[in-house]
This record gives structure tokens, C-alpha cells and sequence, in this order.
């Protein structure tokens, strides 16, 4: 019997009732019985991202989302400064670049977090930035980077807004955008939210809508004044992914059901509980000093390739767990968990993992790492 | 009992089978499960945009594609041609704009079609052009636009390429892009590809792809050379809407075993049949010279609101017409006809539209639209 397991940082596992919800007849997206669910939506994706501004809705990947936070937000001459700490830190950096927006690099070697006070030091000595670029959660190394702390040092620079690449970071911890001073909050759908690919989100602090009053960037599909407007009258401005937003409903429905809070803690328990049973099978963490709680980031052991657990992992157990990208390559495993992901699936992938370092003759104790997971899991509910 | 349909120019209504796909778990696109899919899709795509080329496939709206049509195939200070006879031409001149290419617009009367030799003594007295944009079939207005004319004399000047959004056309009736020497196709999922919106479309021919050499406007997301190295590898550049392209797959192999020419052929029954249906009602068609297979657009009898009897539509029988857009508000109704419908569909939106009709005071005789497209239909399979 062949059963297929997700624990890649995105696509995620799906709830079955957001995949039956989607198999249903499309509907067109003029009708008012759509129009109720876009307000629905609207309303859940507000509660989720902690504002009481608009989080607009685009169909595209979550990088389209990234796009139009560097499209809409700078203008010509504008510098911007980028925290680039792994694959998608670097992405920022391209944005910018294919747009001729000079930018100042801060390169924080894998595995690392920023550390604030070098924001700082840069935004102080550099004349003319406009926008600090980062991830709330560096994906490809399992970081998390300290957003509450960013935010304090930029929203002391009238000019400066602080875009956060949340796409594995929203759902998973704590990030309230209102609260913090965040101005620009992107995600997208196949994390976190339990969804399919194909829905990116971003909200806009007052501060940032001002920036957008000034961008002049060309834009047109990924354009967010036009957004905005069109969300106020429960629309998109262009078609939308119907059935995807249909999904989201009844994702947000479950987010809510279970409670922000909830959601939090069981991310936190869940990665709590795969680091402490990847330690007792004397591994090492990528990420040790500040790990996120969307994906743990595993250093493969010496001598055993990390291609090659991957792909055993998926042969031998239809899982589907993600390597390392660019320099970390064949160096890491990541697993992920966020979104649709509760104890016993952790166990599962735990235990698979005991049993293919096993049968590669990498020595320790069977069953050890799942009892330390147990150990952080036990009496929770 | 409520049934709903949808006769609305996109997205129109899905086969079960396609929609029961989309429902099955998420599978990771990176995986050689997914890459089969992808090739296969790449496959399916050729033939039915008729190319040796590769179809590039992006998850966005149309729009999104047609945006990269602009910032992939000029460079500043080009010159563009663009055909306005309706909504969608309109937006080519809109991203244009958006990029700061200035354009010529060919304003068509909204009905018409582009004659070709506008075209020509543009091309012939205007320096600079390097693309002329068009739509194959203009939805908004439900006209066809004469592209293998346009072609033949686009294909004489070797540094304009022609740009042809077939949204509503690809799938609808023959568009032999490479036999007619169209350089750039634009499509999306939801028309008459049987699939929710989500996907968008893009092949380039020859001629375009040396366009795209030396175009310096900014783009990311929507990076065609990006994209092609990508597809190569069956890949997408970025996390691509996975359960629309499993969908896809299954669209494909439908359009596959129906044959392209039975397809066009149903489609130009179909249309055949609703315009009957409405001369015989005594109605105008608002596109009589050159009507576009994928969409019927009907003029509203004198003293008829074309809101209320398309609100009319909803209430009674579940039936999503389009109203007109700009305009053509509340002046006609657009039947569509693209995609997922066979011979019987259009009997009960025709049998519909003659029950409002006679409550709603207009006089004609009840039946007399169902029997003239009984006279068309008669006979087929």
C-alpha cells in the first residue's frame, strides 16, 4: 500500500474539506453569492495578518506579492536595503535589481538570523534608503529572523517601510502587524493557509500606502491602489482563482475555529518537538540559535548524502521532504510544519527518519528520537 | 430545486472529471510525479496552440500573461500598434501605458472588427513600431478579429512581431500559430480550456523570442526567458498553481481525444445556433459582420433593461449571463459558448432567454428561437 506524505515548507498536506469545497461547480466571481464570500474572506485574512487595514488578494505565487512590494513601495532613485540570509533574502535582492533599485545587501551567513543593530547602523549611515527588505522566516535555512525588533529601529525612520516576506511566517508564530509597526506584511497560500499554490497576500500599514503614493515603478497586473479599490467593493481586479478563494474560506474558517493563539502554540510544540528529537539522535540543527517554526533545517551526517535521504525518504515512505538549496545542497534536510500538521505527524516522519539513518549506518539508539518528541508532546492537546 | 449555470464568457462551467482531479491531495511539484505531469502538459499545450514552440504557462489571470507580452517583447522608446474595439483592447493600451511605451490605438467601433489595412498604412507610415497588440476574439463586444490578415502583413515587417490575446479564442476556433505566422499567444485557464481561473498562457515564435533579446523593461514574475529554462526542465520558476496544471492535464487529454478540428467545429455550431435562435426572436446581434465563436452578444430590445434581464437570468433559472461592460452597459447580454458546452446547453439558456422575454412584455412567438437552433443543431453529434 502506498500512502503520500507532504513535510516540504510549501506545498503543505490540505484539510479534506478545503478539497472538496474546491471540487465544487465553479461559480462566477461577479455574483453576489461570491461577493459574500470575498467579504468573508476579507474579514478572515484581516484577522489572520493582526490589522485592521486591507490584505489584498493576487493570483500568483507568493514571489508575485514580493514583486508588487518592491513595484508599488519604491520609486526611481529610491535605495533599499536587503537582509539576505538564504534563497529568498536573495530574492528580494533580484526584485530590486531587475527593477534598477540600488540596494545595500546585508549578507547573514546560512543558518544565522540578522542581528538588528546592523539595520540600524546602515539606515543611520546611508542617506536615501527608503524600504528595509526581509523574511520573517528564511525558508531554504530554517531561520527566524527577530521581525519585533526590526520593526522598532525602522519605525523610527519617517521615510523607511519594513516589508516582511511572511510566506512561511503568517499562521505559524506571532507577527501582528499593527502592533509591531510592520508595514508590509507578504504571504501566500500553500502554507501556512492550507491551501493549493496559486494565492499570494499583502497588507499595507498607513505608512506604506503613503510609499505607494509616491512609487513610480511601472506595474499594472500586481498594482495595489487598483487592488485596494476593487477589494472595497468585495472584487479583484482582474479574474481571480476562484475556486482557490473558495478554499480559502473554509481555511480561514479553521484557522479561526481554532484560535490564533492555538495555532500558534501548536507550531511552536510541533517544531519544539522535531528539534528535540533530531538532537537526541545527535544530530545538529542548521538554525540552533533562532529556528523557525514553520521548518526544521537538519545537518545530514558525515557521510551520508543528503540527495540521497531525500529521495529515500519519498521512495521508501512516499514522504516528501525538502533538501538544501545553493550552498546548502546535499548538506540538509528540511521538514516542515506548518499549516495542516498535528503530533502524530511528526511521530511519522520522526520515525521515518530513524529508520533510513539506520539502514545508512549512521549509529544510535532506535526509537530515540521519537521519544524525545514524545517527551515535548505528551499531555498537549 | 436549484441548478446553476454558467453562460458567462469565462469562467465557464468544468467538467466533473476535472474538477474530481483538482480534489485528489496536493503533490509536491518538485517531484518526478509532478514533472511527468508537467511534461505531458507542455505537450498538450503545443498542439493546441498548433506550435513547434513552447507554450510557457504562468499562475495568474490572462492579464498576467498579456502584461509580460508587453515587458518581455518591447523596450523603451518602442512604439506599439494596439487594436481597441472593446474592454480587452483597452487594456493592451493600459499596460503600454503602465510601462511607458507609447502606443497608436486603432479605436474600432465597438461591434467591429479591425479591418487589416488600418493596420497596414500604420505599419507603412509609422517608424518605430515594433508590436502590434490585438485580441483574436474581443469578449467584450463578442467580435472576431481577422488574425490571419493581420498576420500576413505583420509578417512582411521584420521587426514588428504580432501580439494576439486569444483568451476567448484558443480552443474556440483555428488560430495555426505557427502556419499563420502569429508571433505571440496569450491565453488563460478558465474559458475554453474547461479549467477555474488561475493559469495564464504564453507561446512566442521565433521572431519573438530575438523581441525578447532586447527588451530592457523590468519584469520578474512574469520573465519569459526565465520561464522557458524552466519549462525545459519541466519545471516552473516559481511554486506554480499545482492543482490547476493536474487539472490541465486532464482538460488537455478531453481536447486531445475530441480532435481540434471536432472542437472548432462544435464551437462554430453552437454560435451558429444561438445566433439563429436570436434573429429568429426578432433580436440584434451587436457584433453582426464578424461574431466570435466563443461569445454571443445580443442587443436588448427597445424599453428592455439588458441589467434587469440579466439579474433576471440569476433569479430564475441559475443562469450567469454577462450584462455589457462600459458602453455596452445594460445595452446587451453575452451568451457564452466556450469550452465545456455541447448542443443542449445552448437549447435551455435560448429557451430561458425566451421565457424572460415574453414575461418581461416582448413580443414574439415562444419557441420560434429553440426550433432555428434546433435547425442548426439537427443532425449532429
Amino acid at each position: 500500500m502506498e500512502k503520500k506524505y507532504l513535510f516540504s515548507p510549501g506545498p503543505t498536506m490540505l484539510p479534506p474539506e478545503v478539497l472538496l469545497k474546491m471540487a465544487e461547480p465553479i461559480m462566477h466571481h461577479r455574483e453576489p453569492e461570491f461577493e459574500k464570500i470575498f467579504e468573508e474572506v476579507r474579514e478572515g485574512l484581516r484577522y489572520l495578518f493582526q490589522t485592521k487595514n486591507e490584505v489584498l488578494i493576487f493570483t500568483s505565487s507568493g514571489t508575485g506579492a514580493m514583486e508588487g512590494a518592491v513595484s508599488n513601495i519604491l520609486a526611481k532613485g529610491d535605495k533599499a536595503l536587503v537582509v539576505r540570509g538564504g534563497k529568498f533574502g536573495e530574492r528580494w535582492g533580484e526584485i530590486c535589481q531587475a527593477y534598477g533599485i540600488e540596494f545595500i545587501p546585508i549578507d547573514v551567513p546560512w543558518g544565522r538570523a540578522v542581528h538588528p543593530s546592523q539595520i540600524e547602523e546602515i539606515l543611520r549611515s546611508t542617506p536615501g534608503i527608503r524600504a528595509v527588505y526581509t523574511q520573517a522566516s528564511e525558508t531554504s535555512t530554517g531561520v527566524k529572523h527577530p521581525i519585533q525588533e526590526i520593526a522598532q529601529i525602522v519605525r523610527k525612520y519617517e521615510e523607511v517601510v519594513l516589508v516582511v516576506d511572511a510566506i512561511t511566517g503568517i499562521g505559524v508564530f506571532n507577527l501582528p502587524m499593527d502592533e509591531w509597526g510592520i508595514d508590509v506584511l507578504v504571504s501566500g497560500s500553500q502554507k501556512a493557509l492550507m491551501l493549493p499554490p496559486g494565492l499570494s497576500f499583502v497588507a499595507l500599514s498607513d505608512k506604506a500606502w503613503k510609499a505607494v503614493e509616491r512609487s513610480d515603478l511601472p506595474k499594472y497586473y500586481f498594482n495595489f491602489k487598483k487592488e485596494l479599490k476593487s477589494a472595497q467593493k468585495n472584487q479583484s481586479s482582474f479574474t481571480p482563482a476562484i475556486s482557490l478563494i473558495v478554499g480559502l474560506r473554509e481555511s480561514l474558517k479553521l484557522i479561526r475555529k481554532e484560535g490564533l493563539e492555538n495555532v500558534f502554540l501548536r507550531h511552536q510544540k510541533l517544531a519544539e518537538a522535531t528539534r528535540a528529537a533530531v538532537r537526541a539522535l545527535g544530530l545538529e540543527l542548521y538554525a540552533p540559535e533562532s529556528p523557525s517554526e514553520a521548518v526544521t533545517a537538519v545537518k545530514v551526517p558525515e557521510g551520508i548524502s543528503g540527495q540521497k535521504l531525500k529521495n529515500m525518504f519519498f521512495e521508501r515512505f512516499g514522504i516528501t521532504v525538502a533538501g538544501g538549496q545553493d550552498q546548502a545542497k546535499g548538506k540538509i534536510i528540511r521538514i516542515a510544519h506548518l499549516g495542516y500538521y498535528e503530533r502524530l505527524d511528526m511521530i511519522m516522519v520522526i520515525s521515518a527518519l530513524e529508520m533510513l539513518l539506520k539502514e545508512m549506518g549512521y549509529a544510535f539508539e532506535l526509537g530515540s528520537g521519537v521519544k524525545a518528541a514524545e517527551e515535548v508532546l505528551i499531555g498537549l492537546r
